[in-house]
């Protein structure tokens, strides 16, 4: 499989080159919200180290990932009184992946309300500030 | 959200009590093929711990699980000489859950193929021995 690409979005996140809705930040792994959210709270969280896919990262990063994944699950569920929760992660495009670094997307969900098509729907800023807000005091205070 | 319920299918196919296509095990950890695939190769990889969900499994336990994921999910691509690879873990009937036991679902894919519906079509056991028997294999050979 082709290897990593600097140019990638959200490599330009990590960098700071483009804005992101932040939800959580520590020395190996970044959280934020999707622009284009398929439930509300829809969040993404990465590595910070480049790589490509699930089959690429180390063990050890894989591990803080999957841990931290599971901490913004719970503080989410909180924060979104969320019935339900549903967790993706595509590899490569025929994996359904679209930007190529590791992603694993968090996705709140309620009783009756289907997931938005992918991409969709681009959320209001506003809102994603004041959600990435919630979502950093409920990680805080856990 | 609920208590684990000890008779849910795969806790049953934990104590023997029904049967799997069993791809690997330790022992904190057991995958097996799934008897509707949504692709071909489409496994669960779940804890031997009695979790509900996501948000319930210990740390150690998770960080165990994703690993033996990784593990298995390259075995898959290599196998089914995947182009893609999707992974999915659902919480609750809100978020997707339909067995009570923490599972996560690799899913080898192929450019152009849609995954089939989730439970829609029974794969021939047979089918499912000889791709079970080859994962185990690549996974002894890695």
């Amino acid at each position: 499989m082709p290897s990593y690409d600097q140019n990638n979005v959200f490599a330009k996140i990590l960098r700071g080159e483009l804005p992101a809705h932040k939800v959580y930040e520590d020395d190996k792994a970044f959280a934020f919200l999707d622009i284009m959210p398929r439930a509300p709270g829809h969040m993404l969280v990465i590595p910070k180290a480049p790589v490509r896919t699930f089959l690429d990262i180390e063990p050890d990063d894989l591990c803080h990932l999957i841990k931290t994944t599971q901490t913004i699950a719970r503080a989410a569920v909180r924060v979104f009184a969320a019935d339900g929760l549903t967790i993706q992660q595509f590899n490569e495009p025929a994996g359904g992946q679209v930007v190529f670094h590791l992603h694993i997307h968090i996705l709140p969900r309620k009783n009756g309300v289907p997931l938005k098509p992918p991409a969709s729907i681009k959320e209001e800023p506003a809102v994603l500030s004041d959600q990435a807000l919630r979502l950093a005091a409920a990680l805080r205070d856990k």
